[in-house]
């Protein structure tokens, strides 16, 4: 299979899982899990799912224990759009080509949305039998916890918050990308290689040092793409975060210097898997789709 | 030891113990994490956390698993106050007698408290060997999820949203609460008692009925408290529930038949325990408590 088909095979699998997950819409109360189905399904790369698979079969994990790890990751990763987007943070009234969740619906069904979505991801990674080994089942909740709080995800998105309007050095913005993205992406790498039935503690360093680097390409791509895209390609609102003066890879570094680093940053990402012949494939095709998806 | 005295040092030792749990205040981001200690510490009536301790000791549990378990549910409460307070929601300046947390900081740091909040009481949870039992202990991280997220305390706030000028009748009432409020007094009193090295079904089961009857009569005193008190006694806006045309026990049932509501609920709540003997004295204690604190 190639890499379109097998992402766009996970991508149509992972839709059907969220879709088993979220409540209903006629379950009461219905204007919530409406609103939650809506934040999460119908729309998205899914990158963070297709990094917890190419990692699960890099650690040979069944693949419904992966399905299940990369929707709990996905949650997480709609809840913190929602709430990114609200009038108190990015403002945001766009997001993957339509209404963003508080515009479709209204900011205080949007805040409960983005909190029942988070509670979700745990109650899924939570669930009974999820692995064989509830040791390392727990150990995983314990990853996605660290990943999403105040010293991952929402910390970054504080440290994000804290630095509009700043001359960040190159450092700093690695510091807050580290945590405001970085850690999502490495947390959904990690959990797909827990997935697997026997840890090979060797493998899962090298996932560990991967995703580390792709986390934060993923980022300098991200910049690069809002400084070069158009609104209608971007899904979203480009041009957003220079408008809103805050710092990005191409402000700091220029559009040259930052094409370079992501181009690193997959070198990087590929190197401490070459010792892994073709069980790396997918993380390899993963690595190149995403540095090089815009140039 | 009286009542008084038991609850006042498990007051004192759950303040230790979320200010051990909460990351220093001087750790980057430096705002969010004083914020997140702002709505933690320093207030509130523990009530939750009482309810764990009085269930733990009725289960024998070891009082160290039973003030994990209890910091895990006063995280995921003070993440609902914080975000109930917001202007979307409720729009509540004050709580625990102080600006709420928005006022004290600003809108985007008060999502982002609520947010990390939360993800700590998972953290909390799911840290490695908090009881022997891993498998036990992933049920418990199963429980707090299914008491915080859509079908129970965040879809009860959007049951409460959209009740807003409706009349409720007693039974919609109590849907309402039994999800806002009494989901997550179920699963503090729950968790206490899953904290035990051993599980014994039945009085899980007793503790499960008491909690049921006590989270609604919880509801039913806080009415009654909402519509007697004025702001200074209460710590919070007073008659603001009538004020902003929500139901509640008191415009629906009046004054009195609320009270008489609340004796039953009590009466309710001990039944379960009258086979037990002294060892559901604190669970005892805590149900008048509870029920009587106003009358």
């Amino acid at each position: 299979m190639d890499f379109n088909a097998w992402s766009l095979d996970i991508q149509t699998r992972m839709e059907r899982v969220l879709d088993d997950i979220l409540p209903a819409a006629n379950i009461i109360p219905s204007r919530l899990h409406g609103a939650m189905r809506y934040a999460v399904l119908g729309g998205g790369k899914r990158v963070r799912a297709l990094l917890a698979h190419a990692a699960g079969e890099f650690c040979q994990a069944p693949i419904s224990a992966v399905e299940q790890s990369a929707a709990a990751v996905e949650l997480i990763h709609a809840y913190s759009l929602v709430h990114d987007d609200m009038p108190c943070m990015d403002d945001d009234d766009l997001r993957r080509g339509k209404p963003s969740c508080h515009k479709q619906y209204d900011d205080a069904t949007a805040l409960l949305v983005g909190d029942a979505l988070q509670t979700l991801a745990f109650k899924v990674l939570a669930e009974p039998g999820l692995l064989r080994d509830a040791a390392r089942q727990l150990h995983m909740v314990h990853i996605l916890a660290m990943a999403s709080g105040s010293r991952g995800m929402a910390g970054g998105q504080a440290i994000d918050l804290a630095s509009v309007g700043l001359d960040l050095t190159q450092t700093e913005l690695e510091q807050m990308h580290i945590h405001k993205t970085g850690a999502l992406i490495r947390a959904a790498a990690l959990l797909g290689a827990e997935s697997a039935d026997t840890v090979d503690a060797d493998r899962i360093k090298a996932v560990d040092h991967y995703a580390q680097a792709i986390g934060l390409a993923f980022q300098v791509v991200d910049d690069i793409l809002d400084s070069e895209a158009d609104t209608t390609t971007l899904g979203k609102t480009a041009g957003k975060d220079a408008d809103s003066n805050k710092p990005t890879y191409v402000t700091i570094l220029g559009l040259e210097r930052a094409k370079q680093l992501a181009q690193e940053l997959y070198d990087e990402a590929l190197a401490p898997l070459a010792a892994y012949g073709d069980s790396a494939l997918r993380l390899q095709q993963l690595a190149k789709f995403i540095t090089q998806r815009s140039f």
